[in-house]
């Protein structure tokens, strides 16, 4: 166990993600594996296959967390630019990357392996490719960034396989007390409790039943299982005190 | 039609999406809203609840970019904090809003109205509400700063609400040609009619299909529909003499 907190960014690449065409799901996927290796997430950002934007944002964020995790542009076409723009980011050459050479060769015939796809087969020169079992190009980690695919199924693939080798903490469990309370009449309760608990960082949300009416979702978030457990009785407790039906999920 | 292009940036606020717990679908109905009116997403982000970062978040966007719209963080309970941020992001103080305050008093009756009910009728001074036909309790407009709900139900209504004042420019159309080839067989094609349609965005987004084998979606989105159909024929052409058969959607 270690007091060092380790932090993370997402970068979501893509004009499909902010044209709303495709309905990103990735970061969902990767803030669910860091919290279990007890990486704190703290921020995502999406941004378009521009590369001076791409390379900018890929320093600004290595600079200010532990490890960097792009999604999408490692393609074939024309609009697949991610590899390029982080060798810019890091002011390293863009190399035929010999283990990817060899991944390729064997997955095309010679008269197959075009210019296109000779181009997924280049990283920064100095990057550890990151294995792809789902479609076989492969992605890259370069420094703390790792460069991954944007296809939910390869994306996951690839970062179940590097998620073993992250440096991080106990990881981060969760609580949730659900109510069917206003979120008005438990506010102040639920504040208190927060107070009390620094450490838990406690969340209210509302959402809408089926049925209709509101719901509200408490949910509890912490490293230590025993302070998480107290807080979380403490909530229940407050709800019942107003009436409520707290449910422990 | 004016040459002025408008930008925007989505700023998602809230632990629930960095943690994993909720899948944000709020970027991807403002990105297809904005679409709609030719307002240019440049970016997104997703930000912790935390006052600082909000507040430095939102003055780096509004300075950048025409509009900014947020999500999240304007309930009753602790980690409702988004208007307290946007105030100190502008150097406003956060007040009762009384027209606001008016809202609140025909819902609740006076002993219902809490202080933490009362806090949700507080915004930056100066600001404009925006009205939520939903649960009721409005988003405020402050400067280029629009501040929504994060229940997508809420948000959506608050979104279409300020949508049609908005400034932007001929709607950003979009056709797409979906084809069975591989990406690295369209690859050089595709390119090359990107090279000759700068105005028209060419995406090629690679799928699974349910069945097996990859798919590929190659989308094609300008703000010409003449030019839009000129490309996206000779797309289609392109993957009809590569022996592939285009469907057009």
């Amino acid at each position: 166990m270690t007091d060092r907190i380790y932090t993370a960014a997402v970068l979501v690449i893509g004009n499909e993600i902010l044209s709303g065409r495709t309905q990103d799901t990735n970061l969902a996927y990767i803030a669910q594996g860091l919290a279990g290796v007890g990486v704190i997430l703290k921020e995502a950002r999406v941004i378009p296959d521009v590369c001076a934007t791409i390379a900018a944002t890929v320093n600004e964020l290595r600079a200010q967390y532990d490890y960097v995790f792009t999604t999408g542009g490692i393609g074939p076409t024309h609009d697949d630019i991610t590899a390029e723009c982080v060798a810019r980011a890091f002011g390293a050459k863009l190399v035929l990357n010999q283990e990817a050479l060899k991944l390729f060769q064997a997955i095309f015939k010679p008269e197959e392996l075009n210019e296109a796809r000779l181009r997924m087969c280049h990283t920064p020169e100095g990057a550890a490719l990151i294995a792809n079992p789902v479609s076989r190009a492969p992605g890259f980690q370069m420094g703390n960034v790792f460069v991954m695919a944007g296809i939910p199924r390869v994306m996951q693939a690839m970062f179940d396989s590097v998620k073993p080798n992250l440096k991080g903490g106990p990881a981060v469990l969760s609580r949730t007390v659900a109510c069917e309370l206003p979120e008005g009449a438990i506010a102040k309760g639920l504040g208190d409790i927060q107070t009390r608990y620094a450490d838990i960082d406690i969340g209210s949300y509302p959402m809408f039943r089926r049925g209709g009416g509101f719901a509200v979702n408490l949910v509890l978030r912490g490293r230590d299982p025993a302070r998480l457990d107290a807080a979380t009785q403490e909530v229940a407790e407050m709800v019942r005190s107003l009436g409520g039906n707290p449910t422990l999920e």
